[in-house]
């Protein structure tokens, strides 16, 4: 018996996010096929993921785990996946792992990073990985606002519930820069609810545009009502960077 | 009566090309249906193009030009195209131009840019606009294989034949850089015969892995024969970069 770890990127466009779904296609579906094939069994092994990226998330360095019974060539295995799913997907690596080793629950932190195309034209060779907005955008001013969503606090402002779920996190660091013409989130939770992290690039939109004061932020993380925010920030933006373990 | 000249790009990735074709669809087709729809006409006035871009070959600085004889509201027009034909292909700008202007035969040079990821692993995120090239490349090698193929020459070697016409073209100028993991070809020629740029491509990742030498360049040049070449590299890591007038 084995525990593997598989690295990997791809790119969200076409994808109904990760987590397979009753219907559309997803990375979760297109990589569990892919791997029962590779694995030469009718079903392939349940898998852990360390992040379930929604439509249209784009992914750098995700992490998924699974177990097998039998010993798996890891070279073989790598190649074929590349094989059946690249390039829109891309396995940087498989290797094995301690047999504890579970991909979602394994993991210390999880970094995301938001693009902002930040002038005035779109670009037509970034559509698909950058949100437009063609206001000026203040940065500091933005940055003066996220200082406060650093935890740990009750997100339930800034989650799109399930069900009664916990929404107390942590985020452990959130700072936006600027990269030529591109305003950039980077932001690193523990573990992030739904829609954190989109629903903190929309707070900050409005606060680099000068609708929102960074010190009403507490206040809106107070009041524990999704209605006190500022909505999501289209998904199309937002890339799961790095997981750590 | 007005000339007008529109400079945009495209991400070339679900285009048949620019030119119309009887199947398929065409940047030049979604373009004059939105020109048509815009200007309230049933048919766009004919246009004409600086850089006919094959399949899935993208486009930062396209020119296009066509002539009315009732006056265009610029501002308008650019956003009323930008509006039907946006993120996929944007309009840079909307403007008037000398009564003798015409987008392909006013045009004094062509840039082109091919971008290939050299690197072990492919992208996801880049693959649409990126070659990947996993073996490494020699790109002073590749620096002396293209001074050869700067011009004038005749490129019969190094174009797809179109029914006998002419292959004597002059390039201006090619250089090989690097940039982070990619190896960029900058490349300015007056005009370019059909798949020019991707066949010196091809024979500079020929010499760039070792199995060609620089020097043999002038020879395939003067052989005047396609079989003579190294085939074309693939359209989508071209991008058609700025035009000259």
């Amino acid at each position: 018996m084995g525990v593997y770890r598989i690295d990997l990127g791809y790119d969200g466009t076409r994808f109904s996010g990760y987590a397979i779904q009753p219907k559309g296609r997803t990375v979760q579906g297109e990589l569990e096929r892919a791997l029962a094939t590779a694995l030469g069994r009718r079903e392939a092994p349940p898998t852990s993921v360390a992040g379930r990226t929604d439509a249209g998330v784009h992914a750098r360095g995700q992490v998924v785990s699974f177990a097998t019974l039998e010993a798996v060539h890891l070279a073989k295995l790598e190649k074929s996946l590349n094989t059946m799913l690249g390039p829109e997907m891309v396995i940087d690596g498989v290797e094995e792992a301690d047999e504890d080793f579970d991909a979602r629950l394994s993991a210390t932190s999880r970094s995301y990073r938001y693009r902002i195309l930040n002038r005035r034209r779109h670009d037509p060779l970034r559509a698909n990985y950058v949100y437009w907005f063609s206001d000026p955008l203040d940065v500091t001013a933005m940055n003066q606002g996220v200082a406060h969503v650093v935890g740990p606090h009750d997100y339930a402002s800034l989650c799109r519930a399930r069900g009664g779920k916990t929404t107390d996190r942590e985020v452990y660091a959130a700072e936006w820069s600027t990269d030529g013409d591109e305003t950039v989130l980077d932001i690193t939770a523990r573990a992030f609810c739904h829609q954190l992290v989109r629903s903190i690039v929309a707070l900050s939109i409005d606060i680099g545009r000068g609708r929102l004061d960074p010190d009403e932020v507490p206040a809106i993380l107070d009041a524990r009502d999704r209605n006190a925010a500022r909505g999501t920030a289209p998904p199309h933006g937002l890339v799961l960077w790095s997981v750590g373990y």
